[in-house]
């Protein structure tokens, strides 16, 4: 017990709860070069598989087709928080593909950034689809179904060619077949992809490396991870972590977060990338499991470890904002 | 692995998620009738401890001296919803020891429940002391401060003749000796008790059965059961499972939950208890393990089980409301 990989929840003097992790890394050819706990443990990417999702769209033409900003690129990989700009994004997208808000199937919830949540709430507004973190990437779907000339009904059905092209670049990025990718349904109700996670962070570093790809879509996935260098407040938003780490990184690092504790990176100065489980699902030992993993891994120095320390060793506090314990990664990446 | 006691978090075709859980389950006597995973864990009984907390409170004449109603000894053992019926309770309780919520040292928070929340949002509301869930128990030990003769300034202090009174009933009760009780601060600033699981079991078993103590404090255990009986509204509220329970079985089962995933609970017909630990601390595998633990036990009947299966086996839904997986208690007590 005392030597799994885990994130442990300091109270006082006691480790009150505490979170197993299980971590892949992996080089450009996709050999695993470090692990913690379980690196072939399958699970779903969720929104981790984001960015890969947004090659289709980009490797079909969106960009040139409907005049896509590197913003707006950017927000088709995106968890993001449903800030006003967010929002307006995701609106536009619609909008440049000849569609409205109402072609979205996700369904709705208030904004991940509570300021933002607060003050429809107090402003008695409902929140739209156009505020589900996950606007973008459908409005990417939709893109992609026009670019297709596929019809924009049923875009989230496994069957829909959409989808088909979807799990096409999964399965080529991660090197998974795709008749052995396991598929669930996501909190926005389109497909999910089981991967194990040495093979999650493969098609990560293969987003940061496309050269073994066919010409066009290794220029795409140049495009996405480009624009999330140049707009990483469109990928999550304020305050959010994935955000912070390319800023922090001068977009040497490019993250992304999904559901369940899942989280993937490439390092575009090491060819390299890795993916992260944590085995519970929880939030709050993500993070700090990634930092942890990038500083013994030498991806991040001193000053970029500075910046990211808030999500590193975060503290516990009370209702009245004082310190009672800490959030502390514990483990040794093998 | 597979055999380890757990919470599983069912999408699609795979368990997405994993919770490993603990399980103590005693006689009166204390002895070990049952467990899972580690029944000797030691974990802070967080909320779990507030009946006991207020057993020093009734003890010492605070039903008699301010003239507490029911519904307000059943406050004392809460982690309210923050509905409004609540607050006038805390507000109530507070008056007739002539304080105000002033006097509280808790933090404010919005309500748990978010109709409660949502509507104060909306109305431009701050939430005040007296919606933390914690309010009932800060206000009963700002009753055993004036009954003590000790001033209501620094309650929250390990050393205050409150806290010194909380930890010898909590020790009391449980068979632990006082000096063994790691302390630490809780979310609403006083000291939580850590304690092995079997040992938190044993003090409900005691909360239900109390012959074996003093007179006194064997009284005030059995008005405080008596008040969670016959207001389970009190101890929780509308939707929530501490108040289902005691709903569900007729008064027959008192438990209740602690943050960082733990359950206490006492059959009043076996005069036996039960404690619980999601080792991560996820509220939403703790229910549903309580669950499993009563039905294995054979604590509750086929009507009860109807009645408590929404925290049984709990769907997953996505933003839609579309079921999309489930949450699945996978563990044997032995």
């Amino acid at each position: 017990m005392s030597n799994e990989p885990r994130i442990r929840i300091e109270r006082g003097p006691l480790t009150e709860s505490s979170h197993r992790v299980h971590i892949a890394v992996v080089d450009g050819g996709g050999r695993m070069i470090a692990h913690a706990g379980d690196p072939y443990r399958v699970t779903f990417a969720r929104s981790a598989a984001k960015p890969i999702q947004a090659v289709p769209v980009i490797e079909a033409g969106a960009r040139e087709r409907f005049g896509l900003t590197g913003e707006q690129i950017a927000l088709l990989c995106a968890s993001h928080n449903g800030e006003p700009e967010h929002v307006a994004a995701a609106a536009d997208i619609l909008s440049r593909i000849g569609l409205s808000d109402e072609a979205l199937r996700c369904g709705p919830h208030y904004p991940y950034h509570e300021p933002s949540a607060d003050r429809m709430k107090r402003a008695g507004e409902r929140p739209t689809r156009l505020h589900n973190n996950c606007s973008g990437k459908h409005a990417g779907m939709l893109a992609l179904a026009r670019l297709l000339d596929a019809s924009p009904d049923g875009y989230m059905e496994p069957g829909h060619p959409v989808q088909r092209a979807m799990l096409a670049a999964v399965a080529d990025m991660s090197g998974v077949p795709a008749d052995r990718i396991p598929l669930g349904t996501d909190g926005c109700g389109v497909p999910v992809f089981g991967l194990p996670l040495d093979r999650l962070a493969f098609a990560f570093a293969t987003l940061a490396r496309p050269d073994r790809l066919d010409a066009g879509r290794a220029d795409a996935c140049r495009t996405i991870a480009d624009a999330i260098r140049r707009h990483p407040h469109y990928i999550a938003g304020t305050d959010r972590f994935d955000t912070r780490l390319v800023q922090a990184t001068g977009g040497r690092l490019i993250g992304k977060m999904g559901a369940e504790g899942v989280f993937a990176l490439a390092s575009q100065a090491e060819g390299a990338a890795l993916a992260v489980k944590i085995e519970d699902g929880s939030l709050r030992a993500l993070y700090p499991a990634v930092v942890e993993a990038l500083i013994q891994l030498e991806w991040i120095g001193p000053d970029e470890r500075d910046a990211l320390a808030p999500f590193h060793r975060p503290p516990v506090r009370n209702w009245s904002g004082d310190e009672v314990g800490a959030v502390v990664p514990d483990f040794r990446l093998l």
